[in-house]
C-alpha cells in the first residue's frame, strides 16, 4: 500500500509494476491527440462554470455526499458475529453467468442470484418457470454477467431491480431485489456481445445494452468477410416490459456505457474505431470515440418514422455520416478521445463523463452539458490528466476526487476532478495518491458512485489477478477483490481486505443496505402458479397426464408416495406452506435430475416423463428439522407393460 | 456465546431455545433402551485400558496433538491483507453440487470446485473430456454434495485426492488435488441415495458410499410397493480406479459413516431400523443400529466367492440373520443405539466411535478394539452421556475432547469422552460447556479431526439457518458456517466469525495448508488433449469434418478468423502455451453455448457442430491483459447452399 500527503510526491510512485506480466506496448506519446485537438479555454472558464448549479438536489458542485472525511479507526471494518453490514455490492459474475451478493464492509458472500447459467441450488433452471424463461431467452446455458446495475429513482437507487448484460449472447437480465431471483431475460436482436449495462437515469427510463461484436446485420450468413459491412448497436429496453424499445446503428464498435443524471446523454466508450478484425488493426490508430445518445432525439427518430425495422426492433441510424445530415440535432456525437477508452462513468453531479484511455496513459473529461451546445463535439472535451498506465475504469467519493484503476500499474489513482479541468491536457499534477492493488485492477467502484450522492467511505478494487495473494488453489486463481477506505482524505487510502472470488467479477454496484427491502417470504399474488392450501394436496389423472399438487412442510410431503406409469407426462406443483423466516424446503427427486426449491410461501412447479419405472425417494434437500432425513416420499414408476 | 469454567454449572445451559422453530418431538424417556442394554463394568475397566497404547505414533491415551491450549489472543484470527491462511476447508456444498474451498481462518472462499453441475466458470461440463465423464456418469446435471473427505496415508491427510458423494443420484466423485479439480465420478449400481463418503483408513484403501435410501434391488420396477423387500448397500470404491470393488447389503437403511484408524471396522449410522415409509414409521422405535461393517472379513467372502453379482458388482450379505450364521466372523455386526443416530465419527486415537443420537440426547461411545472380542456387539458400548437436545455430528481436538452440535437447542457441547466412559449412562457429568450457534447446527469439523492427529485449534459449526444474523437477501437465506476458536480449554470455545455461505454445506474437512501443493500450471503428460506449440496452430478439414488446433496467449488466439461450413462438425483443440501464474484464458463462442477455460499450460476440446451460418466473435472471458478486449477471433459459417 502507497499513499502519501505530500503534494511534491503527488504525481506518480515510482513503486509499481510496469508491465509485470509481459503485457503490451502502450503509447505513451500523446502528443498526435492532443496537436489535434484544440482546447478551448472558454470550455473551462464559460460552459463549465455554466454547470454549476444546474442539478437540482446538489449542495455543491462536485458532492451530494459528506464533504468531511473520517478517519478509518472511527468506522466499522470489523463486521462481529451477528452484526450485520452496512452496504449491499452486486457483482456481476462475468463467466460465472450470475450476480454475487456481498456485505460490505465485512466482503461476505451473502448470496448467489443465478442469472444466466441453471443452478440447482435454488432450483433455478429446473423448475418449469425458470426453465422456460431461460429456454425463451435462447436456451443458452451459460452468460458473461458484467455490469449489475440497480434502477434508480430520482438519480439514488430504488432497490427494485438490478440489470445485467450477457457479453456471450447479447442479452439482458433482470434480477428483482424482493426475492433476489432474475424474474426476466431478454435477448437483444441484432446485438452480439452486449456488453455494458446501464440505466439512462434519473428514473431508468431505459436498460441499455451496448454492442461491442460488429457482425452483418442480420448475422445470417450474409457479408461473412466483409467487415465493413459489419455494425454494432445501442439497445434500449424498458424495464418494466423488457421490452427492446429500439437500437441505434453506429460506426465503430463500443465497449461500456453510462447515463448522464440528466436523462439526455448516454455514454459509451469505443475501443475499435479502426472497425478493424485483427488485434493490431483494432489498435492502430492513437485516438477512438466516446459516443454519446442524445436520448430525447433518438426517441423524436422513432416517433416520426425516421427508423428501419430490423429482427422486429425499430433501429435509428446513428453512424457519423447520417449524424452529419441531421444537422442540429445529430442522435449520436461523436467525441473523439484518447487511444482505445474502456471504462466510461459519469460523475455523481452529473458534469462530467470520465472516459479512461486504456492504451493512453490519460483520461478524457467531458463536459455534459457543454455537449448540447458545441458544434464540434470535440470542443466538449475540457479536460485530460494524466493517470499512469492502463487506466479503465473511475468511480468517485462526492468529495471532488476520481478513483481511476490503472490496469498495467496495478495501482488505484486518486485525482481531483477540478484541479484537472483546470490543468493543462497531459498533466500529472491532478493526482492526488495512488495506492497499490494485487494485482491488474479492472473496474473499481465506489459505495453509491453510480448515484447522485456517493457515500464516500469504501471503494472496491476488482483485481483480475490474486497470484501469490491466496492459498494456492492450482492453476485456476480467484480474482482479487479489495476493498479500500477512502474516507479519510488526510490520511489517504487505505487497504483494508483482500476477498478471493470466483471467476470473475468484472463490475459491481455499493448500495446502502436500507435503500433495498427483501421480502422473507414469497406473495402468493406475485406468480401464476396455484398455490396449495394445507390439506388441499391432490393428484389428478387424465389422459396419460398426472397433476400431483401437494403441500410442503416440516416434516413432511402432501403425499407419502405418489404412483404413476411409465410414459406419464407429471407435472408436481408443490407449496412450501410455512411462512417462518429462512424455512426452505425442496423437492429433489433422485435420477430423474430435478430439483425444486422452495422458501417460505414459495410454490414451483415441474413437469417431466416419468420414463425409468422403479422406487424414487423424493427427499427436501434443504436441512430443515431434526427430521429432515427422514421428510421423503416415495415415487412409484409402474412398468408401462 | 455462552460458557462457563465453573463445574457447577457444566451441565447444561439454559440460554438456549429449545424447538423453536416448531420441530419435532424429542424422547427423552431412555429407560428402555438403557435397561435393555446391561452395562458391562469390565468394558470400562478392562477392555478399554486395554486399548490403551494399541495405536501406533499415539503418545497419549486421547491426544495425537498438543495437549497445551493457547489463548486466542496469541492466535492469528484476522487474515491481513497479503497475508496466507493456515488452513484449507473444503465443504460438501450439497445441493449446489460443488466443494467450497475455505481458508481458516478468515472463512474467505479461496475456490469452488465444480463436481456435479456443469460451471461455464472454468468450462467444467463444457469441454469434450469433463462434458463427457458428466455424461458418463448418468447425465444428470446436478447433484447433492455432503461429505468431502480427503485422502489419508497412515491416518493423515496426504493431500492427493477429495471425495464427495452425491445423495441425488448414488454417486461418488474425487477431485484432484493437484488441480483442484473433479477427474472422475462413478453412478454407484444398487444403490439409491448415497450419503455418507468416507475413506477406509489409515491409507485410504476404499472410498465408502453409505446407502441410505432403500429400493428393491435392481430398481426396474418389481417390488414397488413391497418395502420389506427393499434393500440398502454399502459400497466400496477403489479410489485409483474408482472401480466399485464391492457391495455389502444390509437390514435397515444407513446414513452417515466413518472409517476405524485400524483398517478393520467401518461405522454407519441406521436412523430406519424399522424399515418404514413413512416419517412416523421410521422413527417409532427407541432404539437403531449403528452397522460396523468388518472389512478383512467382507474381503474373504469376496475372494471366496461368498456373493452375489447383481449390476456387475459382488454383492455380500450382510443383513442380520446372514451374519448371525456366520458364526465367528460376522460381516456386519449390529449394534443397537439411542434412537434415529444421524453422526458417526471415530476419535482421533482410534478407540472409539461415537453415534450421535438425533431423536435421542444421548450419544453412544463404542469401543472399536472391543467389537471384534466381544460376542453381543451391544458390549462394546462403554459410554452414553446425555448432551442436550438433538446431538447430530461429533468432531475432536486430540485433548480428550469430543465437540457435538445439537441441532434442536443451536448449541455446541464440548463434552469429556474418557470421563463419558467412566460416568453413569444417561449422565450430564462429561459435559464442559456449551456455546450458542446461530443456528441449528448440523455438522461440526475440527482442524484435521478426521486424522490421528487433530490440531485442536479451530472449529466450523455448519449452522443450516442463519435467520438474522446478515443483510436480507430475500426468502433465501444462506446458511451460517461459524467458526469458533477450541484452542483454550481454559477460556473455553469462543465464537470467533459469522460465514454466510450458499445452500448448503454439510460437512468438511479442514486441512493444514502445508500438506496440499497444488501446481500453478498443466502438465501436459497428465492429459490425453494433444499439446499445440507455438506457432503450431493448425486446420485439418476431412469429410465434413473440421479439426483446429490453436493457441492461446497474451493477446491472440492462433487463428484470427476460422471459416467452417453450416453442418460442419467442428473440433476445436486450444492449448494457453502460457506458464505464467494465474495467467487464464478461455474460448467463448457467443451463441454457440461454448465456454472451455484454459490455465497455464492447459490443453482443452470441444466439439459442436455448426449449424447457424454467421459471424461469431470467438473471445476470451478472463481478463488476461490491457490487450484482453481485443483478444477475439472470428468463427465465419458459411451457408451451406
Amino acid at each position: 500500500m502507497t499513499h502519501t500527503n505530500d503534494s511534491d510526491s503527488r504525481s506518480t510512485d515510482t513503486n509499481h509494476p510496469t508491465d509485470a506480466d509481459g503485457g503490451v506496448d502502450v503509447g505513451t506519446d500523446r502528443e498526435p491527440l492532443f496537436a489535434r485537438i484544440p482546447r478551448r479555454d472558454f470550455m473551462k472558464a464559460g460552459m463549465a462554470a455554466g454547470a454549476v448549479g444546474s442539478l437540482a438536489g446538489c449542495t455543491s458542485i462536485l458532492s451530494g455526499g459528506d464533504d468531511e472525511s473520517v478517519a478509518l479507526e472511527d468506522v466499522k471494518t470489523d463486521v462481529k458475529p451477528g452484526e450485520l453490514d452496512d452496504y449491499y455490492a452486486f457483482l456481476g459474475a462475468g463467466q460465472s453467468g450470475e450476480i454475487y451478493v456481498y456485505g460490505v464492509p465485512s466482503m461476505r458472500q451473502l448470496s448467489r442470484i443465478p442469472v444466466f447459467q441453471a443452478n440447482a441450488a435454488n432450483g433455478y433452471g429446473y423448475d418449469d418457470r425458470s426453465r422456460e424463461m431461460l429456454e425463451d431467452a435462447g436456451g443458452y446455458t451459460w452468460g458473461d454477467a458484467h455490469h449489475p446495475r440497480i434502477s434508480q429513482t430520482d438519480n439514488d437507487y430504488d432497490g427494485r431491480w438490478a440489470f445485467v448484460n450477457d457479453k456471450a449472447n447479447g442479452r439482458m437480465a433482470r434480477v428483482d431485489l424482493k426475492y433476489f431471483e432474475t424474474d426476466a431475460i431478454v435477448d437483444i436482436p441484432n446485438q452480439q456481445g452486449t456488453h455494458g449495462a446501464c440505466c439512462v437515469l434519473p428514473d431508468t427510463k431505459y436498460v441499455i445494452g451496448v454492442g461491442e461484436f460488429r457482425v452483418p446485420m442480420p448475422n445470417d450468413g450474409r457479408d461473412l468477410d466483409d467487415p465493413d459491412a459489419y455494425t454494432s448497436t445501442l439497445a434500449a429496453i424498458d424495464p418494466e416490459s423488457m421490452n427492446v424499445e429500439w437500437e441505434v446503428l453506429v460506426d465503430g464498435n463500443m465497449d461500456n456505457g453510462d447515463g448522464g443524471k440528466e436523462g439526455r446523454w448516454f455514454f459509451a466508450t469505443e475501443y475499435n474505431g479502426e472497425e478493424g478484425v485483427t488485434e493490431s488493426e483494432m489498435s492502430e490508430s492513437d485516438t477512438d470515440w466516446v459516443k454519446a445518445f442524445d436520448i430525447p432525439a433518438i426517441e423524436e427518430a422513432v416517433e416520426n418514422g425516421d427508423y428501419e425495422e430490423i429482427g422486429g426492433v425499430p433501429v435509428v441510424d446513428g453512424t457519423r455520416e447520417s449524424s452529419l445530415n441531421e444537422g442540429d440535432r445529430p442522435v449520436v456525437r461523436y467525441i473523439e478521445v484518447s487511444k482505445s477508452p474502456h471504462g466510461v462513468s459519469v460523475t455523481p453531479d452529473g458534469k462530467y463523463a470520465i472516459a479512461s484511455g486504456k492504451l493512453d496513459p490519460t483520461c478524457s473529461i467531458i463536459d455534459v452539458e457543454a455537449l448540447g451546445e458545441v458544434d464540434d463535439p470535440n470542443e466538449a472535451i475540457v479536460g485530460r490528466p494524466s493517470l499512469g498506465n492502463g487506466p479503465l475504469h473511475t468511480a468517485y467519493d462526492g468529495r471532488g476526487h476520481a478513483y481511476t484503476t490503472l490496469f498495467i500499474d496495478s495501482q488505484v489513482v486518486k485525482w481531483d476532478i477540478e484541479a484537472a479541468v483546470e490543468a493543462e491536457e497531459g498533466s500529472e499534477d491532478p493526482v492526488v495518491e495512488k495506492i497499490d492493488v494485487h494485482y491488474n485492477p479492472g473496474h473499481v467502484i465506489a459505495a453509491e458512485s453510480y448515484t447522485a450522492d456517493p457515500s464516500g467511505d469504501w471503494l472496491i478494487s476488482l483485481n483480475k489477478l490474486s497470484k501469490d495473494r491466496f492459498l494456492n488453489v492450482g492453476p485456476m486463481k480467484p480474482e482479487n477483490d479489495q476493498l479500500i477506505y477512502i474516507g479519510d482524505d488526510e490520511a489517504g487510502m487505505q487497504l483494508v481486505k483482500d476477498t478471493p472470488s470466483y471467476a470473475e467479477p468484472h463490475d459491481a454496484s455499493i448500495v446502502k443496505a436500507d435503500k433495498i427491502e427483501p421480502a422473507t417470504a414469497y406473495d402468493p399474488d406475485d406468480y401464476d402458479e396455484e398455490f396449495v392450501e394445507s390439506g388441499d394436496s391432490d393428484i389428478v389423472r387424465e389422459d396419460g397426464r398426472v397433476h400431483v399438487k401437494m403441500t410442503a412442510q416440516r416434516n413432511e410431503f402432501g403425499f407419502q408416495d405418489v404412483t404413476v406409469t411409465e410414459g406419464d407426462e407429471v407435472t408436481f406443483t408443490v407449496t412450501n406452506i410455512e411462512e417462518t423466516d429462512d424455512i426452505s424446503h425442496s423437492l429433489a427427486i433422485p435420477e430423474y435430475d430435478i430439483h425444486i426449491k422452495l422458501a417460505p410461501l414459495e410454490t414451483r412447479e415441474v413437469t417431466f416423463t416419468a420414463d425409468k419405472p422403479g422406487v424414487y425417494w423424493m427427499y427436501c434437500a434443504f436441512f430443515c428439522s431434526a427430521l429432515h432425513m427422514e421428510m421423503r416420499s416415495r415415487l412409484l414408476v409402474e412398468p408401462a407393460d
